[in-house]
């Protein structure tokens, strides 16, 4: 169905065939215009100028938040008065709208309209919770409706990432406390994922074999970095953490992204990763800001390199403290973590939830 | 001369011969071990592990600040009672000693001892000031120092990048709000830089030209993001700012480093950083937490063509609002900008100290 401003939104239930079809009431202006691309000709990166997001919402109260659903007497994002899981396009995004042609070179002033689509995820109606409240069963829907956009994204002409993660924490940044992830469809590959991708392919040059298969492999044999193994799932503290709370959830079998999971890798994640969150929170006995990043392969580039994983990591360096990104990481790239890797490791099994 | 743990100490005078020469007469513990430096093999970079770090200072009051002169029963890192401009080595280092044999070829758990060398360099005696308060003598000696250093350090052996740089504000982490600055000196070249060469590398290949050089030219032509410009410095926002507030600043002449400015374009830089800084203080009104980095040449990769300028930012997006580095920008180094770069140049321009 379309929002009042003729954003989309998609319904995800446990019931085949609750009544969802609720009009939107509200009187919306009209989104502006779209966030621009700029080329930045020194590091070769895209960044998005989205002027507009400087009005968003900041942390709104219980009483008018935009995630809940509509009630009497207050109409929300979400028109209809309950829902389990929802998706609706973002009404501040970096990206969206189709693509448009792009020159052969770039020059030094390069840009364009930021196309690509931002989507929300709410993940319960319930405002006080946080995903690791979930129970299994919604956090299996939550993982289907990931795995159903990632799908449907994919197929968007001009998306070539699509970017499945949540912030937790206003620690992180976060100006919506009712518990919500997002979906970025980049228009490009992502730094990050084209510098893996780039180590990837050199890894396969030299030995013949995937970079993500054997980074597993030797972290299993080694265990000392290991948190939790499941059937289908292992998770450990990279070897190089830079976080001092980090760790990276693999599916034991190779897979492109989330829409390529079998049923039973989803069943079983969606326990795994509900563990993963609660032992987030038992770190340092407080709820965990955290940055949990869904790593898919691109659409076209490399495609064949690529392994779904999940890098999940906080600010937080005590009960009272945070890092910060200073000089040396912001300006230069180059991460200092005070932890060591499998300190955080052996603290992640000891809070293992009974 | 040295600190009571074999740090080095060196001061920098306005006057030739002021009697600094003072005894350490502290009972400090020897330095612990040096942190390791670890290679992630999916990002191909090096991040050093300090465990050592987490117990360091954190916001010392004026009455017992490390980087206040000595006084009559307190005792600092600076033993004498008064100063210009001091530098000397981080007492809790993230690289610290001299090279270590290295493979030819990277396992996926490669790591030996951060090597290197990281640097404090107090700007004044006022624990109260902070650089946009120093007069341009004072100012002039901290470029002296930063430039000395640089040669130091680059010709001390295994070191590959010297990075000049200040964290000034608690929203940039800052644990000592003394003003000071820090250098590191690197085992190898920093992620950031390393892009910027790609990128210089194969805009010389496409264009025969210097990369910054034409970067510089064009902004100057262009003209819409210059903040200002001097006989020998010019300072604009980039075309692809990532920051609320951003501003780069280069030397007219392109040069690898501090230390190969000439005595006027030190001069000039005095007055130029200066007028930068107050200007940043005038963007929101408050003290603007920033980041100052230098971005200097390598010392052997590819020197010949990076260039020496300053990158100024701040996550300060309004007067009572910070940008924090959420998903988009920390998991997948995508950065969106709520501020259209001409209009943060305005902002700088139309902020100019009378």
């Amino acid at each position: 169905m379309l929002l009042a401003d003729g954003r989309e939104l998609i319904h995800f239930d446990r019931d085949s065939s609750p009544a969802r079809d609720v009009e939107d009431k509200r009187d919306l202006e009209p989104r502006g215009d779209a966030p621009a691309l700029r080329h930045d000709p020194l590091l070769d990166e895209w960044v998005s100028v989205a002027a507009h997001r400087l009005g968003r919402t900041f942390l709104p109260s219980p009483d008018d938040c935009p995630l809940c659903p509509t009630r009497p007497g207050y109409l929300t994002e979400v028109p209809s008065d309950d829902y389990d899981v929802v998706v609706f396009e973002n009404r501040f995004p970096s990206f969206v709208g189709g693509p448009v042609a792009q020159p052969a070179t770039l020059g030094l002033f390069e840009h364009h309209p930021a196309w690509g689509r931002c989507e929300v995820v709410c993940f319960t109606p319930d405002h006080d919770a946080s995903f690791a409240d979930l129970d299994h069963d919604r956090a299996r829907l939550v993982i289907e409706a990931w795995a159903d956009r990632t799908t449907e994204l994919s197929a968007t002409p001009g998306v070539e990432q699509v970017f499945v993660f949540e912030n937790r924490g206003e620690a992180i940044g976060v100006t919506m406390r009712h518990p919500h992830g997002q979906i970025y469809a980049y228009p490009f590959v992502t730094p990050t994922t084209r510098s893996q991708l780039d180590s990837a392919g050199r890894h396969l040059a030299a030995t013949g074999r995937n970079l993500y298969d054997d980074i597993v492999a030797a972290e299993v044999a080694d265990g000392s970095r290991v948190v939790l193994s499941s059937e289908h799932w292992v998770a450990f503290v990279p070897f190089a953490a830079r976080w001092p709370v980090e760790v990276h959830l693999y599916p034991r079998r190779r897979v492109p992204d989330l829409a390529a999971l079998t049923e039973a890798e989803r069943d079983d994640l969606a326990d795994v990763y509900l563990d993963l969150l609660r032992r987030g929170d038992a770190f340092f006995g407080i709820p965990l800001p955290y940055i949990a990043a869904w790593h898919q392969a691109p659409v076209t580039d490399r495609r064949d390199l690529g392994a779904l994983h999940l890098e999940l990591f906080s600010v937080q360096r005590s009960a009272d403290k945070l890092k910060y990104l200073a000089g040396s990481e912001s300006a230069m790239g180059s991460f200092i973590n005070d932890r060591e890797p499998e300190a955080i490791a052996e603290r992640l099994r000891e809070v293992a939830p009974r």
